[in-house]
């Protein structure tokens, strides 16, 4: 029996950031390019999908540094105004995980000094078990004093979304890490999900002075300039012509993958009942949203309005039907088996459940199509 | 080799009646309870199906007299104003087909006396060679003038939408019927294409004293009500009174079924060339529009705006994608092979074209449910 009483605590010394950054395609039309996933209300009624991140984070963390793009920091900063212990910092361009987590951390070791430890957390994904994710940050947290420690998801299935973790098998609350694999296909995720490999949800728990010496050891001058960066002995022009020169490379390359292969890395498995989600695509959101829905199995629907109302839903091959309303507009769809119906004030997206990795896609090309108002 | 000036010209004495009834509840929601199938501009850009079939039998008729309800008599007389050849007349109420074809030959009756030759023709049917449909229509008069003749269709397909028509087979160009028969099952139909039978359109024509006669034979008190309701030597009251006492029945079981069994109906064959289409679902609809939408093969595209563009559309498999707006909003489908996309302003229907003939079922559900705003 776990006492609720041991989880509950702002971990001393521990400070989270929050790269908030990714677009979400794979939510098209719900995630627009003013209003990308994590400024959405996507996993609850009426807080964004930061919000909830932030809120999970706040109990443990003495503080949370959202790092965000300057087109969305007015919408970041009205979302966390409501939370004192979090700041913002607004990157002049996007220079990929790297410098958004590097500079964060360089700023954090500046003001609270070499042992500070960070976290760096996903803006965008969703946790159901709020107090045991909280306990297995606390895990990881004391883990890593002397390595870098990430959080990895026991899978529920040979998924091809995501990168796996090999760890070295031990029967500990933290096992080592052998290595980092990217996103597999679909025979080698499944051999990977045997062999007990973990999905990479990009989490990482580290001193910021051990992050320091493995980026100056592998990116020396990337490291340089996010110290440089955080010092702020900067004009503003020259700020972002420092900001300009970094080097854009995603964690996992610059450091993970790195560390991992020196020994650095652990790793502690989140267990299935933690209901982890990166909400990644239509059939993640409507395992998350199913529940609101009245759990529509037929057709997974996502609507721009405030509440839609299932009025009737049937599934018997041929005579599958779903008819919702949000009040002012209908969407009926019969003979169609399951499907996703995303409906917006201007777009109205239709795939099975399983082309829901395509919708990516669809805003690739209207990217490069006339029709670019729609993105 | 046909020459157009033969097929042009007004048939002496023959004036053609246009039941407007039916609500058309498969093409939902396109047609809606307020403007049914027969009022939309389905086949043509910017004429309706009514005025369309008004146009076709104008060449050929005298005067074209157009029988609907009370509820879309100011609609109807605004799309016929500008013809001067076209009479509406509003029904009390919905009696079936035999009450509005019989008042109106009764009416033509009176008006032209008893060697006037009354056509009946569906409003809400499209044909796509008008010459040679009028043509048809000539040859029906001219062999009209004992019997009842109808027009039946060259089925393309086992069809289970329509009733068929089993002639008495001989090479002229006018035939003996034999019997109507209703819809059949799929099997039925396939045997009934097999053996030549026709589809029955509903177009029927014949000398208005001759309908009167069979009428009296076999419905003599609708058809003494239908008489003194013509000589309209009522007042209003009375009139809706004596409607109302009119028997529900339809044309084929009033007079065309019994006049078979008597041996007083023929039928003109209409060539597949015609074109006749009785637009009955979204798949029809599909083949009636393709043209129009670019041959669109994957997707049938209806939509209640001006114009549709179609941005993209691919078939292969799973990649199947379509991309199409009306300029202020998007529909895309991946995934889903062909489907038919309905988009109106408060409605939005997704069908795989072989579940078209659900529709209907889709609209007796809303008519069960609190949602009939939507009917």
């Amino acid at each position: 029996m776990i006492f609720m009483s041991e989880l509950i605590g702002v971990i001393e010394n521990f400070h989270a950031i929050i790269p908030a950054g990714g677009a979400g395609t794979r939510l098209w039309p719900l995630s627009r390019r003013e209003k990308p996933k994590f400024l959405l209300p996507l996993n609850h009624p009426d807080k964004s999908m930061l919000q909830c991140t932030v809120e999970r984070l706040l109990p443990v963390a003495e503080s949370v540094t959202v790092v965000t793009g300057k087109k969305h920091y007015d919408a970041v900063v009205a979302q966390v105004l409501r939370y004192p212990q979090v700041n913002v910092i607004a990157e002049p361009s996007a220079r990929d995980s790297m410098a958004a987590i590097g500079y964060a951390a360089e700023v954090l070791r500046n003001r609270y000094g070499d042992d500070v430890m960070v976290g760096s957390f996903a803006a965008d994904h969703a946790i159901t078990d709020v107090a045991l994710f909280q306990k297995c940050v606390r895990t990881a947290v004391e883990a890593a004093q002397d390595r870098i420690v990430t959080l990895g998801i026991i899978p529920d299935a040979p998924s091809t979304a995501y990168g796996y973790i090999k760890p070295v098998f031990s029967t500990g609350e933290v096992q080592e890490v052998e290595r980092f694999v990217e996103k597999p296909d679909v025979f080698t995720a499944a051999s990977f999900v045997q062999q007990g490999y973990l999905w990479n949800g990009g989490i990482f728990v580290m001193l910021a002075s051990l992050l320091k010496r493995v980026l100056d050891r592998h990116h020396p001058q990337l490291s340089a300039g996010l110290t440089a960066l955080a010092r702020e002995d900067f004009s503003a022009p020259e700020f972002v012509a420092c900001w300009e020169r970094l080097t854009k490379i995603a964690f996992d390359y610059a450091v993970a993958e790195p560390a991992a292969a020196e020994g650095l890395v652990a790793v502690v498995p989140l267990p299935a009942r933690v209901g982890w989600s990166d909400v990644g695509d239509f059939a993640a959101l409507g395992r998350v949203q199913s529940a609101g829905l009245g759990g529509v199995a037929l057709a997974e629907l996502a609507w721009d309005g405030q509440s839609v109302q299932l009025l009737d839903s049937v599934s018997e091959g041929d005579e599958s039907r779903v008819f919702a309303t949000d009040g002012t507009r209908l969407l009926v769809s019969v003979g169609l088996g399951a499907v996703h119906a995303v409906i917006t004030e201007d777009v109205i997206l239709i795939a099975p459940l399983e082309a829901a990795q395509q919708v990516k896609q669809v805003v690739e090309l209207l990217e490069n199509s006339s029709e670019s108002q729609f993105l």
